[in-house]
């Protein structure tokens, strides 16, 4: 297992780690699989999506704070209640395909540590998982 | 990795893939493990849901345009921002187990390719991994 | 493929299962690696999240009933339309990395089966995949 550092700067932020996933995948020296990206933290997630234009980060940052409000009567008393739960709906983990030791993302994609009770240290763990011979 | 294409006729649409995913695991000679369903795309998805009743895929649907409304003041200026949220929500990859070269899904499950932002042509890949002996 | 049997007891409720996924790690005398934990169900799911702090797991519940009300209507005349959409925006798989036999999870973190149209007899199915030699 592959562990990568975060630090993260604002109580809510999607940060770009697909250069260190990749950089990761080719110091590997697999060629063909799939990479786990997992994150251990109950407050943080990860998702991939465009990052060509920082606005749909903007916007997915936006529309879960509406989803999941800061303001909602939360009974776990330590302030962070809407992000377990932001963290829930946007998952733990994603797993990306390589080939020939490079990462298959599509055009527009990127892939994003979503903090959601930053600032704070934070790690993701990778694993690597071969593909079946077909 | 299989690339499997698929064509998209709405603005938003749920399109079951099961047959094509299984038809990949049966011409892949594996018998024992999981394929990974990966959607290259930031503005679609993929899910696992009933496919029995059409009725359920249009409720997910219509929930998903209710949590994700077009007319939120996006940022992001092309049109498609509720597309790129609904992208991150629902996730860009699932795995569906295997034994004896068939899908192992439950008695009402289907996989469906999720298009946020049609009609377009996308594709989904791929990736067979085998399950380790215990 | 290991087959892991639940009972719940309420309409909707988040039920830890940690004890049992690492149970059958343990089991399989693989040492490191990556836990496939499949949920076979459409008005189910899977997720990871906080296991110390009991009202966690109640926010969560609070929230995705405020996400995706009971009173909506739903073309899906079962009564469960809400549990269905449910079930899509958390997911029905999750992964958890393993090295040493054992469980790799957050300090934090526990896994929990997702049931949103209970109570019922659910199964979660498990698969185990071996991490690539880097």
């Amino acid at each position: 297992m592959v562990k990568v550092r975060i630090k993260t700067s604002k109580r809510q932020e999607l940060r770009e780690i697909t250069v260190q996933v990749a950089e990761a995948v080719a110091s590997s020296g697999l060629q063909e699989g799939l990479v786990h990206i997992y994150v251990p933290h109950t407050t943080a997630g990860v998702l991939i999506n465009e990052n060509a234009d920082p606005s749909v980060r903007a916007d997915i940052e936006a529309l879960l704070s509406r989803i999941v409000p800061y303001d909602f009567p939360y009974t776990h008393l330590e302030g962070n209640g809407a992000a377990h739960v932001k963290s829930s709906l946007v998952g733990s983990g994603v797993f990306v395909p390589f080939e020939d030791g490079k990462l298959c993302l599509g055009r527009w994609q990127g892939i994003f540590f979503c903090e959601f009770d930053g600032p704070r240290s934070r790690e993701v763990w990778l694993t690597f998982i071969t593909a079946a011979k077909t």
